[in-house]
């Protein structure tokens, strides 16, 4: 059968795994997909240390893989979002099928890039945009089909994992093993996109559209990172029975869906409890299947290269039709739920309130709950410190409204005896 | 889009299963294939009072759905062989697509009923075959696809997973679980499949078969069953750090592919031996990739209708042309790779061994094991309960090839000092 051209664009960590993945196993690959697939141009800024491309067509412009007219398959690798979006847009044009590991680009861009494609009568693939090498994309739209997916909740970035998991294991500060993920090349220099939770936010948004039927909407998604967790909630976390994970959470109500993405307790018998370090998993509940669990490495070369390569396969099996999956696996993909707003959503919460250690404290603090209707489900609260004259009182409560647990914190935190911010962490069952 | 008419054969637990949840969510599986897919013709012996069939052609004779011509495509879940067999036939002679979830037929006939369904340009799906809800054939055959698959190993029998994790978490002895599992209804009333492994060997030949390319060999698959452990070696393998799971295992090596179901001691922190009650979970080692893991409910009425449901979807959105996807993943499935002989797979094992409470006799079991150059990782040698001339000694060994060790046991059995039969238990670190 005719060969299937790949074009490359970007020869960077997740670029340079692709070519060398598929240098390596291009025998498997071919087996697989039926006929030799092979990379037949690459588009770089400069050649990377790695890669042996004798014999292969190199552009400096990447523009030009998407006007070869031997590319069938333009692969952008590139990141970010200008340039990446004018390349894919270019390749659309030019009647080429899309692989792209690019979660910014697919969540803040993908309406408009899908409809274009579909115009065109070509495929964007983009099961590398989320939770690296895990096909999690492929599970969700073609492997539960036959469910109506009830919620979903995913540990989808590595470096956060990563932190919380050594804060635990190790009793290390924030601080020091961020600086330590960002030394072994996990997190960025700027590690916002990581610790606050907007790459998460990225893969949660593309998640919830496929499971829900619903377009992209990264701006609707409520976003807390883990930079305020201290050694302290780990600790008190683990002696309640919870592990904190930073999780994203889409959860279909009658209201619409949840869209959100923060610090989780999570009860330690759940097996997403004990996914750690770097490693990705998402737990998905659909109502035929119940829970399903999904899990492995979320990021790094040749992990996102097998999700890369996993994409250029289903396009070469299909690459002469048009792609039978529809890209956010929903052939409509109109449903506009209602995304609800994260004051309405009704969670469970663990609050740490540095009290004075004063006789009738405990008290006050119980009426102010009771008063609004919040009903507590544990407390522990510790002797002081040697020369410290607040304790720390530690509460998990039922299920409440975000709203209301607002309005509890705020009389709370204008108690004489509570002197310091309350911290407040959501938690979550996940049993269905 | 013309409709997909779906042909049911089959009204039992799977079967009534797939008929609700498709009833169910109709809705959305149509949205998401693209065209609405709906069973027109049921065939089953008799009706199922969970079932409400009206409107829809009801046959006593379940061949006649393979001869309506209104059917696009066959399911077959009345299980067994022979006339499953022949219904498969049936439905590919009359042009019929078939999906099925009968894993002992792909296992032992699968390699003649794809040759006859690519002859005549039908699929056969089977992704309900193995691991229920968990969309594990998918994962395999499209989405590691750029890997070279180095080794897998799964917890793929439900109801033998049950039984070791009441063992272990309960201190209940086998018989006891067993009782208990038949009267849940998880296991059968001749409960010889799932305990003696025979039901984990149909699944492992089938992902052997995909992950490696090869024909599907159910013949050349060892399988050990778990009705000899004893909650003593449960215990034991807890003291150690290890948990006893009733694995499917298969390994590329130089010398061809291991097929091997047995019990195995896997180390607590993996993730897969916190896989407990009825859940199976399939552990992948790709080359590129590294390892990801598939958790879910491995058997039970929706959740593997989940699974038909989605064979049913993909062979909907392509339902005109050819499956692209090989049955087996390659598109040449005949590298026919030595399947390794039990006796020349090396692993790591742990021996159980009652010996007579006599001063030398460990200097005697050590003296053999060294003359058979097996290395000894780890030791328990307990005081002998009261009224025991006997006590156990437990030997955690590292890597030997069987044949080997089975002499080593063979020349301890032969002393006087031990007189009764050795517990011999591999073990496997699942590492990478």
């Amino acid at each position: 059968m005719k060969p299937v051209n790949v074009g490359l664009c970007g020869l960077g960590t997740v670029g340079s795994g692709t070519f060398n993945v598929m240098k390596r196993n291009l025998d498997e690959i071919s087996r697989r997909a039926g006929r030799p697939v092979r990379i037949t141009h690459i588009g770089a800024r400069r050649d990377h240390p790695d890669c042996d491309t004798t014999g292969i067509t190199v552009s400096r412009d990447i523009f030009a893989v998407t006007k070869d007219p031997e590319v069938d398959i333009v692969v952008e690798l590139i990141g970010g979002y200008d340039v990446a979006q004018e390349l894919v847009l270019a390749a659309i044009e030019n009647g080429k099928h899309v692989v792209t590991a690019n979660k910014a680009l697919i969540a803040v861009h993908g309406n408009e890039l899908f409809k274009k494609a579909e115009e065109k009568g070509v495929s964007i693939a983009y099961e590398a945009s989320v939770a690296g090498g895990i096909p999690i994309i492929k599970a969700l739209r073609e492997g539960l089909v036959g469910n109506r997916i009830q919620w979903l909740a995913g540990i989808i970035n590595g470096t956060g994992n990563f932190i919380l998991t050594e804060m635990r294991d190790k009793g290390r500060d924030f601080a020091d093993v961020l600086k330590e993920a960002q030394e072994l090349g996990y997190a960025e220099a700027d590690p916002t996109f990581d610790v606050e939770g907007i790459d998460a936010a990225h893969k949660l948004t593309i998640l919830a559209s496929i499971a829900f039927g619903i377009p992209l909407q990264f701006d609707k998604t409520y976003t807390e990172g883990i930079s305020n967790i201290t050694q302290a909630d780990v600790n008190f976390a683990e002696e309640l029975g919870y592990r904190i994970k930073h999780l994203g959470i889409s959860r279909k109500t009658e209201q619409g869906v949840e869209l959100r993405v923060h610090p989780t307790l999570v009860p330690e018998k759940r097996l997403l409890a004990n996914v750690n370090g770097v490693l990705n998993a998402v737990l998905v509940e659909g109502d035929a299947v119940g829970p399903t669990m999904y899990t492995g490495p979320g990021a790094g070369s040749e992990p996102t290269a097998s999700a890369v390569i996993a994409d250029i396969v289903d396009v070469a099996r299909g690459v002469e039709g048009e792609s039978n999956v529809p890209h956010l696996g929903f052939s409509d993909h109109t449903t506009d739920l209602n995304v609800i707003d994260i004051d309405e959503i009704e969670t469970c919460y663990y609050l740490r309130i540095n009290v004075e250690d004063k006789i009738g404290v405990m008290a006050k603090v119980a009426q102010i709950m009771s008063a609004k209707d919040i009903n507590i489900e544990a407390i522990i609260q510790k002797e002081p410190e040697d020369g410290e004259t607040t304790v720390p009182l530690i509460l998990l409560t039922q299920q409440v409204k975000e709203r209301d647990m607002n309005s509890a914190i705020a009389t709370l935190e204008a108690l004489a005896e509570i002197t310091t911010p309350i911290t407040r962490i959501r938690m979550e069952p996940l049993d269905g």
